[in-house]
């Protein structure tokens, strides 16, 4: 059994390449939630769709999130109406958002609701949200804290990051499907995937309980790096950390999970850092991580997956 | 003043009809709100929508409801996540459902976001619903009792009905524009558009104080035959009135609105039956009343409202 913590589009990307060559008993894959909020009275749960998107083979590959081949009459409409503009919500995936509120409205949780709806989808690998209560991802600037897609989406990340805090994460608990992952005898390996650690992984790390979990568990914890010869391939994990005061470097993202894990994914590109990283203690691997194709994502993780196997 | 009671694709032709011969200020257009349900977490108003594009002149022509040039992607996504497939929602639509049901979720009254849904698609004429109240139209057939949309989409008003019958209407109170339109002084006439008698005019005279007023009024009441040549231009009218043991005639329609109209306006079709109506006390105007372009409502708009000055 393998748990894969991810969110986000390189998330997303590697728990796809997880699904084709895992079994759906062999994998368990757990979404960030810090991002989902409500928008024009739907539950929109970013992370979770564009993870759902990519195992039912629906996603835009290009741009990454939401469906391919979506139209956008919806947002016309709802401009025309003076409704916000700055979130774009395309019709087919109007369908998900609908479903799922209509459904959480009825009392069911966010678990119950993410099942269903990979169910429906054809999906059989197990996608989970990291806890069915309410946290928020927030953004502190140097004058103000904002809601995370007003700073991500609307703002574009311009504002330089100062903090980020999670609110609602003191109380929240782990689903049904992390607890599960976390008591599993026969858990083999916790893959930390390329997600921004700031934004997609610290609020799983949040979760009561995780942290202190990932830092005790005896099985192989490995992270495969989102930096890249020290850019993000996509979204503002590079800028976040030397908004932070650190390097953009996998150095840094070594440094982010210390304590937590056992070894290192980083690019071919990154390859002068391995041998720091293993006088640290951390196992390197080196390999191609940019995952442009289908292909790129099941070789890189077969290559995770062998990795773990060899430290474990 | 002018107070047109309307609901349905015939009420909204005819509303649109007076809104062009009549300033803002003359003009106050109520519809039923019977047909009003909720849908995958959605407030759907079918009437207010109907009468709303057709001012707005952003309807169908063609179908009737709905918008011109809708698209149905949503529907294609809600059918694949295993979504009822039985009531379209266009996707452009799907705007104005939101947006109310957004609004209504914080408390504003449905006449509140009617006025406000108006004033952002250029509505300059008011149009309100009959209450602000939850008023549910039910069918009742032999064997069983169902709601309104269940009727008229899902089974196609197949079912032969007993009886109609509307729930919550004793509590119900006439909106703000209804109330306003009973108590003006400067009332000139009301006009009963060529709507469904019992599935959208019944509704807004059940609503308590309506029928009294309509039946004590001094100003001439108007209604226009939804029936031509014994059919309904469209919808179950017909139908019905057959099933309740009418005659399906503009004779039945007088009979349905006897005591509560000054006069009737009748298809050039059924001029025969203008004498007996006469007879009976009603003042008749024979005119084409079937609305194929604008420039017919336009026409029979103009009409009526000197048949309403001639009677006062």
């Amino acid at each position: 059994m393998i748990l894969a913590l991810a969110g986000g589009v390189g998330g997303a990307k590697l728990a796809n390449g997880l699904s084709l060559v895992l079994r759906p008993s062999e994998l368990s894959i757990v979404v960030n939630t810090g991002d989902d909020f409500e928008h024009v009275g739907l539950k929109v749960c970013p992370d979770l769709d564009t993870v759902t998107y990519w195992l039912a083979g629906l996603n835009d590959a290009e741009r990454g999130w939401g469906l391919a081949g979506e139209t956008w009459h919806f947002m016309a409409a709802l401009k025309r109406l003076g409704g916000p503009g700055w979130f774009n919500l395309g019709d087919s995936d109007l369908a998900l958002h609908l479903t799922r509120t209509e459904l959480l409205g009825k009392g069911a949780s966010l678990s119950e609701v993410t099942r269903d709806i990979c169910q429906k989808l054809g999906i059989g690998h197990p996608v989970a949200p990291m806890t069915d209560q309410r946290v928020q991802t927030r953004i502190h600037t140097a004058d103000e804290e904002l809601a995370f897609q007003d700073y991500f989406v609307r703002l574009r990340c311009e504002p330089e990051v100062r903090s980020i805090s999670f609110s609602g994460i003191e109380t929240a608990q782990p689903s049904a499907a992390l607890a599960a992952a976390m008591n599993d005898p026969t858990l083999g390996a916790v893959v930390i995937c390329p997600s921004n650690p700031f934004l997609s992984i610290d609020p799983i790390l949040g979760v009561p309980g995780v942290r202190q979990w990932l830092e005790s568990t005896p099985v192989p914890v490995i992270a495969v790096s989102p930096i890249v010869g020290g850019q993000a391939i996509k979204g503002p994990a590079a800028k976040i950390l030397r908004e932070l005061g650190h390097e953009s470097s996998v150095d840094a993202v070594a440094s982010h999970y210390s304590g937590l894990i056992d070894g290192i994914v980083i690019d071919k590109i990154d390859e002068g850092a391995a041998a720091s990283l293993r006088d640290q203690g951390i196992d390197v691997l080196v390999t191609q991580t940019v995952m442009r194709n289908v292909d790129d994502q099941r070789d890189l993780a077969l290559a995770v997956l062998k990795f773990a196997a060899d430290i474990r």
